[in-house]
């Protein structure tokens, strides 16, 4: 067991020196690297490249004596992550390969508010067995999936509570697990999280502790603090969508008044134009319609979030979901409300900027959760 | 060096086993407890002893063999800690033993604000003094001071802003440093922040996660999540009294407007009262004016408290400061809004009570914080 458990944490430890390295680092670079003996990394990395998680490219052909060391990268065709997510206007869904780009994805528009929890579910496994085969058509194997959903979920996989689908108490795991992906390993989160743990990883070495700020039908927030998702103290942290911007405001679906959903959310931003898409694409393209919506729905948000900066103490909001495209006429407003009413930034600006990851960042985040626990334990994958 | 660290690890187990046993251990009770040898604790006891961290309490002489063994408390005598408070409208101060229990203190009422921050951290100094000299005519020595203050400090006890003071960028602690308390170790830290760490100590095994709420002039909060005090990504987390209850209000001290102090701060629970305990006295006796006044301040508190939970997802918010007092008006306002607002109160019902602690909870906590330093450090105090 002991020596298990020592080759385990040192297949992982070359994983981690493979993905840190600037380019394709050979046998003898790992060596240095680790401190391992290159014994003991040429038998690791042979493990790991039968197994699938690495691949060596070799250099061009030179003269002169010796063999020129191949280099090693994450291999792209081997073990992949599967991410879902059900939100309240679309389903979607990605595979991601071990170097952390998306190979395959999916998105179905339209409103799940009509279907049961359990026809949601069973579409996005539809959705999750079409991507694993056409993974599998493409010589990847999905090791393991995660779902994103919008709303507070325990530990075991349980959806307490999605206000906007109007769901209570849903077994999202156990439901999943009888369906065509119940073979995989399954993770089951809330969607703002996994998006983003998405955006600290899409950074690079730029974020430090900020907070997500996902916007679809409802607005969740994600917040991330020295590099580490805080859950709170049950896991249920980042509620935005129902921080209260005025308290005789309009009711939610919540049950509350004056929850910033009704000021920021889509369907605000959107009345009187087409759902989804067809009408964010109008927002986007008619600046009259832009101006005359978005700056307001921005101090919204700026108010809200002032409220959170002033108790959580971060430096940087992160507009992800439909409020990155939106960042241009968003992300003034915000920055205004913030300066006004955030204690320290007086000497010590908030910086709002856009998502770096694209429209279904909770997907792509929920692949990516996959992928960082083949590579944090990737023992799973190699002969023992 | 090595065994040095040993020693002073091993003197601080020592200490903590005793503090925690419920009721005064023996030698051999300790060696049992701690898996040392009966001649370590026995050594490391006596070097507690003569250094006043621990003193023996005799059993009544019986008779029979053997002598009869004495039990190990911490010593009310030996080194105690100084807290210091500074606030808008009264500066406090109390010596703390290494029980934990409040020996001597003070509190001096006025308006901070007449004087510049030099002058009032000359008057809190003088205070300590005063204390300190009262402490130490009792037998106590006092091993090291803390100062809470209301507003955001850093680490090296620069206080960046406090805003009820009008204070910006007093270094508190330099300041302290060139006083009559210059000789002894200082710390500085928000007054919140120290309140809610005794509120935890006080409560005993209670408590696990909650939200602070300090009541004065302004109002503050110290968060704990899982026995640890949440400090935020700079430590400047907790700024309750500036989270904006309705966005068109009145304009706060701040800068900002329609801040939660504006609603439930003190001057505006005492508009047209005597300022001060006079004005709060009247609140509690006369029933009309606080059922005109505190069930709408309490609504927005709980306004401000319930984004927070829906944010941070706490399930206990304790009302400290002038709200303790004031809890039996103030709680049920409280207490409504989350329910209605909070997304998990469905099926995770919050509490809301009044502080363990009196007034000046922070004076408290500050001493208490040295006190904890001492226990947790105590190879200063004994030979080497």
């Amino acid at each position: 067991m002991r020596q298990a458990s020592v080759r385990a944490h040192n297949l992982a430890l070359v994983l981690r020196h493979v993905a840190a390295a600037s380019r394709p680092p050979s046998r003898a670079d790992l060596a240095a690297s680790t401190g391992l003996t290159r014994a003991t990394v040429s038998a690791l990395v042979d493990d790991l490249v039968g197994g699938g998680l690495l691949a060596e490219v070799g250099p061009a052909p030179r003269a002169g004596a010796g063999r020129p060391a191949a280099g090693l990268v994450l291999h792209g065709y081997g073990p992949a992550g599967l991410g879902l997510e059900i939100n309240v206007d679309y389903l979607a869904g990605c595979v991601v390969d071990l170097t952390g780009t998306v190979q395959h994805r999916a998105i179905v528009h339209g409103d799940q508010r009509r279907l049961d929890p359990a026809g949601v579910l069973a579409a996005v496994a539809d959705l999750g067995a079409e991507l694993r085969a056409e993974a599998a058509a493409a010589g990847r194997t999905v090791a393991g999936a995660a779902l994103a959903v919008p709303g507070l979920v325990s530990g075991v996989g349980l959806v307490h509570r999605a206000p906007n689908l109007a769901w209570h108490d849903v077994d999202a795991a156990g439901t999943l697990a009888a369906g065509p992906l119940g073979d995989l390993p399954l993770i089951v989160d809330n969607e703002a999280n996994l998006a983003a743990i998405a955006e600290l990883h899409a950074d690079g070495q730029g974020l430090d502790s900020f907070v997500y700020v996902s916007g679809e039908i409802g607005i969740g927030a994600g917040i991330v603090l020295h590099r580490d998702l805080f859950r709170g103290a049950r896991g249920w942290s980042g509620e935005l969508g129902h921080v209260c911007v005025r308290p005789d405001g309009p009711r939610c679906r919540c049950g509350a008044s004056g929850c910033l959903e009704q000021y920021a959310g889509q369907e605000a931003l959107l009345r009187d134009l087409p759902p989804g898409e067809a009408g964010l694409a109008r927002l986007r393209a008619e600046a009259a319609l832009a101006e005359a919506r978005l700056p307001a729905a921005g101090r919204s948000l700026g108010v809200a979030l002032a409220g959170v900066v002033n108790m959580l103490d971060v430096d940087t909001v992160v507009l992800g979901g439909i409020f990155g495209p939106l960042a241009p006429w968003l992300a003034p407003a915000v920055e205004a409300e913030l300066s006004q009413r955030v204690l320290t930034s007086a000497w010590s600006p908030m910086t709002v900027r856009a998502s770096a990851l694209g429209p279904a960042a909770a997907a792509v985040g929920a692949a990516g959760a996959v992928v960082r626990d083949i590579l944090a334990e990737p023992a799973a994958w190699v002969r023992a």
